[in-house]
C-alpha cells in the first residue's frame, strides 16, 4: 500500500511531517511517500536509521500556506502545473501511484485541490468534509462542516449514505444512527432545508432516528449528524470556541489561589483525561467523502503522533475499499430514486 | 410600574415565582402582578409578611406546560378568551395594565403568545430571540435563537439594529461591536444569506466588525451576534451540550479515583466559579425583541433568584424606554433605506 504524507502541511511542518513517516513505514510496512522540499527532507531523513528506507520523497518545491485564500488559493489549487505539495501529492492519487492522500495543512487549500485535481465520484452531487466530534462514550461523525455552505436536500441525503458508509467501514459501526440536526427533535422541526430533507432519510434504508440537537449529538446518541456546510462549520467551530473558553477560565481559576492551585496539581489527572478528550491528535484526520479519491485531512496542530493516526485512518479506508463502497451505496441509491413507473 | 410575572413558568412553579414576586416588590418597590392559580397563589402568599402587599395576584386557572407544542400551543397562545397565564398576562400588557412580562416557561409558547397577541412593533419584519451567552470578560448578545428558522437579510439587517438598542440601552454598553456569524472571518464567506446581509450592515450605522466565528463570539470581541433562528438556535444548545458534556466529564474524572477526588475538593472554589459562569440564573431572562410590548424569557431551571434578575432586566428595559428606542431606530432605518429619489 502506498500511502501520500503532504510534508507542508501542520503548523510544525516539516518536522512532525518526516518522523511521521518514518514511523507509519516502519509500524504499517506501507511504502510512504512524503510530498516537499526534496533538500529539506533528505536532510531530515538522512538522520533516521534503515527504517526510513520505506518512506520516499517526491519533490514540491512549494506548498499551500495557511495565509492562503481566495481566488489565489483556487490557482495554486487548480493550475495543471502546480508544483505545491497538495497538489503533487493529490495527483499522485489521481494516476494510481498512491491510494491516499493525507494532510494537515490548510482544510479549503485540501478541499480545493481535491476538487480540481479529482473531482467528485459518478453519481456524487457534492463532496463533503467530515469531522469526528468527541461525544459521550465515543465519537461521531459530523458531515458537512464547510465544503457546502448552501445545500439542497438531495446534497444532505448523500451526505447521510457516505457518512453511514464512512462509519461502517472504516470505525467500524454497525447498522450506524443517523441524525440530521436541527432546531428541535419533533419532526416538522427545522429551516425549509430540514423540514425537505426529513422525508428522504426517512424513506430511506439508512438507520435514520430523526432530528437531533446538539444535547442527542454530545450525548452520543447519533454515530452520524448530517447538516449543511454552514452550519456545521459554525458548529465546529463554535464547539471548539466553548471547550477552550471553559478550560482556559478554569485553568486561570486554578492559578488565582493557593488553594485551588495546590488542589488542581493532586486533580491533574483528571484535567489530563479530558485535555485528551477533547485533543484533535486523537483523531488523527477526517476524509473528504465524495471526491474520486482518498483524501484526509487533519488538524493544523497535529504532532507526528496524531500524524501517525492519520496515516493508520487513511489505510483503513484504503484496506476497507472506502471508495468502492461509497460508489455502490451511491449507484443503489440512484438506482432506488429512479423513476419507478405507473403505479 | 408595574411588571407581569408568569407564576406557571419555571420547573418547580409556582413556589420560585412567589418568593421573587414578594422580594422584586419588596427590593424594587414596584408592583408585581403575578398571573397563575388564583388559590395556590393565594395560600403561598399568606405565609409571606407585609411585603407581599404589593403582590397582586391575576387569576389564571390554566398554564402552558413545556409538552405543549405545535397545533394545541398555537391555540393556547392565540384563542382571545384564552385563559392560561401567558395568554392573561400578555393581555395585561398589551392593555397598558401592566409595562413588561417576565416568564420562565415554554419559549415557544411565549413566543407565540406574544406574536400573536401583541403583534410586531410598526417597521418590525420579523421578532427576534435573543439569548446572553457567557463569553470571555462578559456576555454577549446574540439573536436570533429560534424565532425565524428561515430568515431574509432585511430581517437579520433588523436583528443587528434592535439587539444593538438593547445592548445600549438595557446592558449599558457604549457603541455595542456587531458580528455577523459566518463560517469564516473575510468578508465573502458565507451562505447566500450572510453574503447578501453582510453588505446592509456594512453601508449601516452600526458598529459592524464583519463576520465573526466561535473563536470571536465567545473570546468576547462582539457584544452582539446575528444569525438566522436556525443556526443560532444550534449554536445555542450545542454549546450548552458542550459545556455539560466538559463539565460532566471532568466530574466523572475527579471522582474516579481517591487523588482526584481529594484534589477537586480542595480546588472546589474554582469549579464553583466555573459553574457560576456558565449558569443562565445569572443572566435572568432575555427579551423577544420587535413585539409591541416588553416580553422577557428566562430558563426553565430559573429560582427565585434568577427570577428577581429578570424582573430586574425586565424593570431597566421599562425604565429607560427600550421599546421607543427601538421605535426610533427602526423608524430611521427605514427613512435612510426609502428611495433616495435621483441622485
Amino acid at each position: 500500500m502506498r500511502i501520500v504524507l503532504d510534508a507542508m502541511g501542520s503548523d510544525d511542518c516539516p518536522e512532525p511531517e518526516v518522523q511521521a513517516a518514518v514511523q507509519a513505514a516502519a509500524q504499517f510496512g506501507d511504502e510512504i511517500l512524503l510530498v516537499g522540499p526534496e533538500d529539506q527532507l533528505l536532510t531530515r531523513l538522512q538522520s533516521f536509521d534503515g527504517s526510513a528506507r520505506r518512506v520516499q520523497i517526491i519533490p514540491a518545491p512549494e506548498a499551500i500556506t495557511m495565509q492562503d485564500k481566495g481566488l489565489a488559493l483556487a490557482l495554486k489549487a487548480k493550475r495543471p502545473q502546480a508544483r505545491n505539495s497538495m497538489a503533487v501529492g493529490i495527483d499522485l492519487v489521481k494516476r494510481g501511484e498512491a491510494q491516499a492522500f493525507v494532510t494537515a495543512g490548510n482544510t479549503g487549500g485540501a478541499m480545493a485541490t481535491a476538487f480540481y485535481r479529482l473531482g467528485t465520484m459518478p453519481g456524487v452531487e457534492r463532496p463533503a468534509l467530515t469531522a469526528l466530534f468527541p461525544v459521550k462514550d465515543g465519537y461521531c461523525v459530523v458531515l458537512d462542516i464547510g465544503a457546502n455552505p448552501d445545500c439542497k436536500p438531495e446534497y444532505l441525503y448523500q451526505f447521510a449514505v457516505m457518512g453511514s458508509v464512512y462509519a461502517e467501514k472504516v470505525l467500524s459501526v454497525r447498522n450506524p444512527r443517523v441524525g440530521l440536526l436541527s432546531n428541535g427533535e419533533e419532526p416538522g422541526k427545522g429551516n425549509q432545508l430540514i423540514k425537505d430533507t426529513f422525508p428522504l432519510l426517512q424513506s430511506s434504508q439508512l438507520n435514520f432516528i430523526g432530528n437531533v440537537e446538539g444535547k442527542e449529538l454530545f450525548g452520543g446518541e447519533a454515530d452520524i449528524v448530517v447538516t449543511d456546510g454552514f452550519t456545521g462549520n459554525i458548529l465546529l467551530k463554535s464547539s471548539e470556541a466553548v471547550a477552550k473558553l471553559i478550560t482556559d477560565t478554569l485553568r486561570e481559576e486554578m492559578m488565582s489561589t493557593f488553594r485551588t492551585k495546590i488542589g488542581g496539581a493532586i486533580a491533574r489527572p483528571a484535567f489530563t483525561a479530558i485535555r485528551r478528550k477533547l485533543d484533535p491528535r486523537e483523531v488523527g484526520a477526517a476524509p473528504l467523502l465524495g471526491v474520486a479519491g482518498l483524501v484526509f485531512i487533519g488538524h493544523g496542530r497535529s504532532d507526528a503522533y496524531a500524524l501517525v493516526s492519520a496515516i493508520q485512518v487513511a489505510r483503513q479506508a484504503v484496506e476497507r475499499d472506502l471508495m468502492g463502497a461509497i460508489a455502490d451505496a451511491i449507484a443503489s441509491q440512484l438506482k432506488s430514486a429512479a423513476p419507478a413507473g405507473p403505479r
